[in-house]
């Protein structure tokens, strides 16, 4: 069995929906269909997503939402129209979403929640529907008959290991299970919704659940790239890599999807596949745990800024003990989370991320780290940008880092920092934020051109 | 004025005290003379401090030791003899010992802490009446009288502050000022040794009392090498390199001195000359704060082996607030330092020195980080050489890095880490131990042929 999830421009309007039903009737495996809200039809196109909670906001302010509700209600009858389906989906769509607009606001954080999964939840009707008007039978199926139950959290639910069980017994349903993505329910019958990428998550978790053989993720890209196609005029492919290689890759801005999202897959070993929807004959992209094969050490190169870094040096730092733990201590005390923290024998790095600074807790942690410390120096120094060379075949392969360093050196890049060792899949460089794209190509043009 | 040190090979016979009278009246300004135990005459030689250390464990075990004690004495003896002079040294020199030897054994390291100052504080008799015998004014002091204060730490004793202040006073004595090596008197008027290099301490803190303008060290090697000349045949001499520069050389391996045996120095800011007493002729090499010119953005390149690595991985690591703290505290609470904690996303590596060690800690460690941190893996890896490319000057030098770890890669040595980015002086590499001469070689080759 696999599990098949289609995101927001899969299922933005009657065409696409068509390439959808194709897709799923294709493969007899392909049993559970996890959907997100319809997505945008062209890039000036508004999300469903977004105008629910633009209607959602306006509701809880107390004004009216008319045009906004009517465009949500649009967007659905327009696909439903196209696709010829009878009255009945848009009569229960329009009657279940005037019912939830009206619902109790007395927290606001749960009414939103509702509202937004709304988007998702009404969608899997429309498909359910869609499906069967083409002969096939199909079912939405709802998350919390499905047993999918989540953290109190609007925003950022985490699923309960027992869910896992609940949803096993998915499998005995009869035809396709459309089960909306995004949101699951708690304990008190209360719906709530994942954080970004909360339909990949949905999928991942059903995939877990009904312990599927696949997740396939389908989208609008053919593949995950070697390296980000805004920096690199049609990068390479990448045809299969690991978990792992996948996290180091989104970690530094690699954002074809969020790799938390597939961490309940990824517990499970159930490999994701990734696919275009336009055109679902290409391969896509293959995530793993292992791979035997591999088209060079070096699988991807990504990269992000906003990083900062702060110095701190005393003499004879290396004889006092503890000295690491309390600079972790202070920075914890501040309520940040540090990235990396390279040392050397008098000195220590550490390298964070600059948007959880502002002026005074710069000022406040300066202060600290100097005063409490009794450091010779604290030097801190903003727009750090972090490029990352993935590859798990990396590791046993003499004389990577020297390719990467002098394809940095000849584009003349100052490498601020080297971070190997630790992982065994990635070599990280810092580099001035102004420099990202620079050493970014330089990388790609050695290891894939 | 000058504090000018000499080491035990430099005092070893009357040849050498003849050199060590030239150079000190060659030059008016060379006031303060901080002198060692005699030293080996020739590879097979035994140093007196040695003698004295064999000579106080037996008497602390009951037994006689004539024939060290003998030893002993004639080393002054024969030097004295070949010298011509007067019995009146010798006498004094032989009498006290006498005394020592017999003294109060209650307290078994303070006994052994008064015989082994002895080598230094009868050297420093003998010299000063060496210098008199050729007419010049000199004079034996004693560092209780010129208040050279240490904490009650028998071999590894602390200089007091109040030191500084006291020893700033030496400059009102005439003539030279005969100064032993190694030794403080507690604030009860016990004698308290230094740690090793002992001699090079002493010089340092009378070089910061008297605000000298350079300590001068003399030693047996005409320079320090820019690689350790036991891997280089023939390596290059450092004519200047920092005061960090040294410290990043002496912790992985380099042994020309100990480096924090230059602290008191470093702090009063003196610049510290390192010479070699068989050819003072030579430009030697110069410890300094700051340097301007440059030889090359490399100065030198050291290695040390006896590490291991602790690799540790759990899936999203990175969002784990206090992961890191967590590890330190575990690792303090065993009693480890680490060196360095190179961290990737979902892993970090933590390196230590192997000597820390035993299988009983090491499997204790491995439970604690792997079940008190809910870890996906720890591995532990031994044999790991550290090897360092330092320079003050690499930083604002584009490629290095790349240069260092092409000439390790044309060598067919994998490097195991990279640490670079903290210390703005030094890169450093982690190789296996059984790969590290030939990584200095390559590396040597690379920056200095």
């Amino acid at each position: 069995m696999k599990v098949i999830k289609f995101g927001g421009s899969s299922l933005a309007s009657a065409t696409q929906l068509k390439k959808v039903y194709k897709i799923v009737v294709d493969d007899p495996k392909r049993k559970f269909v996890v959907v997100s809200a319809p997505g945008k039809r062209f890039a000036e196109d508004v999300k469903v997503t977004d105008l629910l909670i633009d209607c959602g906001a306006k509701h809880l302010l107390g004004e009216t939402a008319t045009e906004l509700e009517q465009a949500v209600l649009t967007r659905y009858a327009s696909i439903a129209d196209e696709l010829g389906l009878g009255h009945e989906v848009m009569e229960r769509i329009e009657r279940d979403f005037k019912e939830l607009i009206s619902s109790d606001k007395t927290n606001p954080d749960r009414y939103m929640d509702r509202i937004k999964a709304s988007g998702e939840d009404n969608n899997a009707k429309l498909i359910a529907a869609f499906f069967r008007s083409q002969g096939t039978e199909a079912h939405y199926v709802n998350p919390q008959d499905a047993g999918l139950f989540v953290t109190d959290e609007p925003g950022s639910a985490q699923v309960l290991p027992e869910s896992y069980e609940n949803l096993y017994r998915l499998q005995d349903r009869d035809g396709i299970v459309v089960f909306p993505g995004f949101f699951g329910y708690t304990k008190d019958g209360e719906i709530s919704t994942f954080s970004r990428s909360g339909s990949d998550i949905t999928g991942a978790i059903v995939a877990n659940g009904v312990k599927a053989e696949v997740y396939e993720n389908f989208t609008d890209v053919d593949a995950v790239y070697a390296v980000n196609p805004a920096i690199v005029h049609k990068p390479k492919e990448i045809i299969e890599l690991t978990y792992r290689e996948m996290r180091e890759l989104s970690y530094a801005g690699f954002s074809v999807f969020h790799d938390e999202a597939l961490v309940p897959a990824f517990q499970a070993g159930i490999p994701v596949q990734i696919k275009n929807t336009n055109r679902p004959e290409l391969p896509g992209t293959r995530v793993i745990h292992r791979r035997e094969a591999t088209n060079g050490p070096v699988v991807g190169i990504a990269s992000d800024g906003g990083f900062c870094s702060i110095y701190i040096t005393k003499y004879l730092m290396n004889r006092e003990i503890g000295f690491g733990r309390r600079v972790l201590e202070i920075l914890e005390g501040a309520g940040l989370t540090y990235e990396h923290m390279p040392s050397g024998i008098d000195d220590l790095t550490i390298i964070l991320r600059e948007n959880q600074m502002d002026c005074h807790t710069e000022d406040t942690l300066l202060d600290c780290l100097k005063n409490e410390l009794s450091s010779d120096e604290v030097v801190i120094e903003h727009k750090i940008a972090l490029v990352m060379v993935v590859g798990e075949a990396m590791k046993h392969n003499v004389g990577i880092t020297a390719r990467a360093a002098k394809a940095l050196s000849d584009a003349k890049i100052n490498i601020e920092m080297i971070n190997q060792g630790s992982s065994e899949v990635s070599i990280m460089f810092g580099v001035k934020e102004e420099s990202e794209k620079k050493a970014v190509r330089a990388l790609y043009n050695e290891f894939f051109n």
